[in-house]
């Protein structure tokens, strides 16, 4: 059996923008039949962190980074236009009325499509973030070097 | 007779510094011999929108977003150092100075080296944008699948 | 002797913490025998300006530009939570804790590991920056050509 084609996308971003761009091509690419892991590092790993509860972590700074940084895939703003909220609002009731799923509902889909999502653990050590910080969708914790280990087998990397 | 090598470009951005690093790349690796295209999605959709005339969609908040995102390659400014206009008059005039083409002039110079310009239809779904929207140059209309299908064959892919 | 694994960047943005991906990847693919080269270009620039100094460009414009565009490793700020310098003094104090080296720690690691540190020269001459405006791990200046011919050949291309 012939092995599957890899794509690899690098999630720096925590915008609400740039994930779902992530998560179309990813979903895409898992439907077409390719294998597909993203990493998620710095500003990204807001996508994948749970929406509900508060995240514990250890010392003043952490707590404060992780309070104004507080993240989650229904938190997340556009990069451009957000105007207060307005925009990001008027940017999902439109991908609403032409029946687009919503990043938080593409983050499910990509994960019962098989596609691997890991937290970066340098960003995690940083910022203080635990394990339990993340939605169950999460596949791993890993460093820089299983990134590279993907991408040197994919046919595309994509740095968001 | 051997087979081009390929570039891909996603061009999500619509900032003038980073479209102007994708057509600088573009151009340069056609004129090497690649087979080049670029995929326009998000607000990267503004670089390559009609400076002239107006955007008609259907639909109030539609017709907003079409009026404060109005886009086309001579509106686009800076990521950074924008202040009012004056930066990125600035950056202009000096690039001027130095003779090298505007965004506008790189755009038609990529459609005469055979670069395939494509926007991306699903992003035009959301944002209502017609096809006459876009400028002469853009080739054709399609969705991340086309772009996939690029890509796995590429020497190299960009997101941009 | 099997040739070594190539991994290219394009740093276009001049933001610390994409700064700081770019080196974290570069300095790890570098340990795992990949032979790496980043190509400096617009802001990206800033990151391997020299920290002391001042820079000498000529015209009116380009002095301007390159006083409020300094640039140097320690100069440079997060893309987000920046706020007023305090963001960014957080990050950096938060990294040390957990010893990750600085910046401008892993820039000289990167060097000694032979990873290649290129300006771009297109860039250069439309912001007037001369080759002493880099810092001495800089080991050359090429255009967008020799960046598409390290790209080619690369198992992995990123657009940070």
């Amino acid at each position: 059996m012939a092995e599957k084609e890899k794509l690899t996308i690098v999630m720096f971003s925590g915008d609400l923008d740039r994930a779902l761009a992530g998560f179309i091509i990813a979903t895409t690419a898992a439907s077409m039949g390719m294998d597909v892991s993203i990493f998620f590092t710095f500003w990204g790993l807001n996508v994948i962190k749970k929406n509900e509860g508060s995240i514990k972590s250890k010392g003043l700074m952490r707590k404060m980074l992780n309070l104004i940084n507080r993240g989650g895939s229904k938190r997340l703003t556009l990069s451009k236009f957000n105007m207060l909220g307005m925009g990001t609002w008027m940017m999902k009731k439109l991908m609403k009325e032409v029946n687009m799923p919503s990043l938080d509902e593409l983050i499910t889909m990509a994960h019962q499509m098989g596609v691997k999502l890991v937290a970066c653990t340098t960003t995690c050590g940083v910022m203080g973030l635990p394990e339990d910080a993340f939605r169950s969708e999460v596949t791993s914790m890993a460093g820089a070097a299983y990134f590279l280990g993907e991408a040197r087998e994919a046919k595309a990397t994509l740095f968001i």
